[in-house]
């Protein structure tokens, strides 16, 4: 702390610029290994950290040092480095990912041993679904969700849900946006998006037919919590030549409505 | 970087010496929110994080607006402070994390199929069984375990399993400490762990009854890597009580089986 005044001099803005500055830097690099969605994890050489995150060499090295010291990057026996488990242990830590995902695995494992099928809980992050569980057996559909995975919300069937009740300035920051049209039925038009988002809020479930991935389809319900808010979505991805199965359906709406109890969640009408 | 000869004359030892120094004190703050094994996540207070970090409050408080700003931190409504879940998205892509959990999880779920008891997936880390992946049912027994938290080795069925398998030097640095007699069961006597380490790699599998949980017993398998290499353990956490069930070790087995062969296993004698 001695060395702020002339920390102040260097900068030219206060200790605080300077400190911000290290911080930023520590940040680029471990943004570095962000992967986008569907990708796999990686390693990457220092050359390369240093390109992603756009800093000198000598100062990449330095600061990987330093989150390797701490556990955040880890030291691959190639010279590479990938994300150290430290942040998977303070991650799994954060109050949604834990709370929410230990009160829903018991409804989640039912719905996957009911229906066999890919289930996923997803919660409403920015302008993406997140994924915070996927359940998968052995043979289902091939799909490029996975846990901690980013996927649009006009796209997925939980993004539909988690969207049909987002606040109103949300949907309307996000329809105010090109939509990506994944595949020729990906519904991208503001307005039948929002008719869409009108009957996902009537029936209490959302159903889509290979808008993000060929091949298959999805069937998901909102999640509520003590106040009623909806806090999560959760569906099953099936493959879209399964024939329709009304117990299907049956089996999503049970799943959300089991976590929305577990949550604290009454219905008015009762 | 065009502040770097004043900040060396501030920090008295060169420019690294000032950025280790805000690296330290940034992780610091994160590991505050560390929790112990067993413990519910928590949010702290601005002063909370300063105590526990050992750092002035002016200071806490830039550090963490870094935090915030980045997502590594988030402010609850009520003005205190959780760890956000930009730290769940990156800690849930590394390496091990993510690849074994990912390959473990259709053969987790049919263990727990089968037994409709927990089910762990642990690994080695420094003296500690990490736990990755934990299914439990509704009406399971209680437990402290979770998914990122940190056993011993000598009381927990995985732990026993992975101790069994690790190098000479691991087991003797493990044995040289005091051993933790968590209840009256509780094997802590070196030679006589020893003897069990020997008897689990002979017979391929751990049992252990009330030697960490009253009620509580455990029954654990190694998961090998293509190599033959002992990279995680499985294990189902059943009541005491429950009259002993071959049934039950055979499936412990077959799934740990079924990883190692995901993994890329092949037995030797065949």
């Amino acid at each position: 702390m001695s060395g702020k005044p002339a920390q102040r001099l260097a900068s030219g803005g206060g200790a605080a610029v300077d400190d911000r500055s290290v911080a930023a830097r520590l940040f680029a690099i471990l943004d570095a290994f962000a992967t986008p969605a569907g990708a796999t994890s990686f390693t990457l050489s220092l050359t390369a950290i240093a390109q992603r995150a756009g800093l000198p060499l000598s100062t990449t090295h330095r600061l990987v040092a330093e989150w390797v010291g701490w556990g955040g990057l880890t030291r691959q026996d190639n010279g590479q480095y990938s994300l150290g488990m430290k942040l998977w242990e303070l991650g799994v830590q954060t109050p949604t990912a834990r709370n929410l995902r230990t009160i829903a695995l018991p409804y989640l494992e039912d719905l996957y041993e009911t229906t066999r099928e890919h289930v996923h809980l997803a919660i409403l992050d920015g302008r993406d679904a997140l994924y915070l569980e996927k359940l998968s057996g052995h043979h289902a559909v091939r799909l490029t969700s996975r846990v901690g995975a980013r996927l649009p919300l006009h796209s997925t069937g939980v993004g539909l849900v988690l969207l049909a009740h987002a606040p109103t300035d949300v949907v309307q920051d996000y329809l105010a946006t090109s939509l990506e049209r994944f595949l020729p039925g990906t519904v991208t038009e503001p307005d039948a998006v929002r008719r869409r988002l009108a009957e996902i809020r009537l029936t209490g479930v959302a159903r889509m037919s290979e808008e993000m991935t060929l091949g298959s389809s999805s069937i998901a319900a909102p999640i509520r919590d003590r106040t009623g808010l909806v806090v999560a979505a959760v569906s099953i991805v099936i493959r879209t030549t399964d024939t329709a199965n009304p117990e299907q359906e049956r089996a999503v709406r049970v799943a959300a409505q089991g976590v929305s109890r577990a949550l604290g969640y009454r219905r008015a009408q009762q």
